[in-house]
């Protein structure tokens, strides 16, 4: 488990998969996730964010989850932050790294931050400044892949947000495919020219399985050069525009995947589908990931006398 | 819709589909459904199958079947048989292409089959010769990427195996991937390698999505030279050693994920993603299928004033 990952996952369950389920999970719950969840290996954990308690009441322990969590140095625990009111919140209660979020669409972005992208950019400084270089500050571009409202978006406005990301304060970049739009052809493209802005240890993917292509589109992304994903326990995570559709990129499915193509991850797959399957007892229900349901390919059946006829 | 496709689907649910649901779907339903799908541009369908009531009651109106559905010159109306009599029976109600399966694995060919490789080639022989070269047969490799009981198939057996099919009259070759243990990585050198024996038009791949992984071995198989795809509408279809996973590669998905990409498939989707949501009427729940939920990329919604905080 100690070789250097081929491929790295950053585990977003406590923070994207939580935010959209309809129960709260208790400070306590989520601390015990985040702890387990930080013995498996990642180095990178969104353990929280830093948004007005209304928006996302869910979340709104995010002091009490950051001061209460088994601190490893080998783990950068990662809080969202919209603003500099969040920022400071963040610093506050010891968070390693900021993660800010701007849409690419501005119809999104609007909808989503209730303002333009001057504004986020902003907001974006003044988070950035607030760190005084203490810990760096991430910045995810939204509806990278396409937006739900507006479509498809054009690739010269991505990449002059990232350049203006970076001009800003951000240290590294997430391209998120908020509503599972993106495509593997489109995938490939965007992340080789993204590549051309930043390096490829500073940069994240981050996928959603709404239209069943997250998978397909992590190894696309892959195979153009990234190194980085966002993933969920369980698939947790979903879209407000996709109700009953598949979530964040499962973890354990992705994790799955890259022990069968003989990909380092560095992550205890055993240890996550276990806890993947406590889930229900989180979160009221099962999530739409398929290696717990399944098993690995490695677990075999005994050879049943006569089975129904299958191919 | 009538330039040459660049992928090739062949819609498998009225048999591969409908074969596992524990609710026995009525010859006219059936019938219905198939008239459907040939209405969208398939050129192939497999429509049923000839194999012991006993071992498959949902499916024992193949005769019926074959002889109601609408025949159209430009779709392939494929019957799986398992032996002669199967053979037989499909001949005599009209099939234009018989199916053929052996397991890779022998033991899972002695649970699934009742019979070891020898036996099965044999009854391969013996189908064939009754056809009189009247109408091709293809013969599927079930667990051709692994086996539920016996774990990794060897290359060299498969190999060996598909040789013996196409010495004891197969025309063309399936590549079933049984129960979802199929990898990126082994598709593509496995189809590499089958390529070497068969052209890329006698050549199938059949993906089960039981962990995931079904659209991305889709892809990696195009990628290393296959065209002809099995496809099941709403991903009916399961492994009885996955309970709650996932079943088929779900036809509507992929054909989503081809139209995203660019590749001409032929089919008409928006069609397709009507019938996938009259399933549950017809085998009583919802199907896996992804794009039932979501809708196409395409399909956008209206701005909201403020929705919660997503990336």
């Amino acid at each position: 488990m100690n070789a250097t990952p081929d491929i790295i996952i950053q585990e977003v369950c406590p923070r994207d998969g939580l935010q959209i389920e309809p129960v709260i999970v208790s400070t306590q719950r989520k601390v015990a996730l985040i702890d387990r969840l930080s013995a498996f290996g990642f180095r990178r954990i969104e353990a929280g964010s830093f948004v007005s308690p209304k928006a996302v009441p869910a979340l709104a322990d995010g002091e009490a989850v950051f001061r209460s969590i088994v601190r490893r140095k080998t783990v950068v625990f990662v809080a969202l932050v919209p603003n500099l009111r969040g920022a400071e919140r963040a610093l506050a209660a010891g968070a390693d790294e900021l993660n800010f979020v701007m849409s690419a669409s501005v119809t999104h972005n609007r909808a989503n931050m209730g303002m333009d992208h001057e504004g986020s950019l902003s907001a974006l400084a003044e988070a950035a400044a607030a760190t005084a270089g203490r810990i760096p500050v991430n910045a995810t571009l939204a509806t990278a892949f396409g937006c739900p409202f507006e479509g498809e978006q054009d690739e010269g406005k991505v990449l002059r947000l990232i350049e203006a990301y970076l001009c800003f304060g951000a240290r590294s970049i997430t391209l998120a495919d908020t509503t599972g739009m993106a495509n593997p052809k489109l995938v490939r493209q965007r992340v080789k020219s993204v590549l051309g802005l930043v390096p490829r240890e500073a940069l994240t993917l981050h996928f959603h399985n709404t239209r069943g292509l997250g998978l397909v589109n992590v190894m696309a992304a892959f195979d153009a050069g990234a190194l980085r994903f966002d993933a969920s326990l369980g698939g947790l995570g979903g879209c407000p525009f996709a109700p009953g559709a598949s979530g964040n990129v499962c973890t354990e499915d992705l994790v799955n995947l890259c022990e069968e193509i003989g990909l380092n991850t560095g992550l205890d797959l055993a240890g996550l589908i276990a806890l993947s399957r406590e889930l229900p007892s989180i979160v009221g229900h099962p999530g739409p990931g398929q290696v717990v349901k399944a098993g690995r390919s490695c677990e075999l059946h005994p050879a049943p006398l006569r089975i129904t006829l299958t191919d």
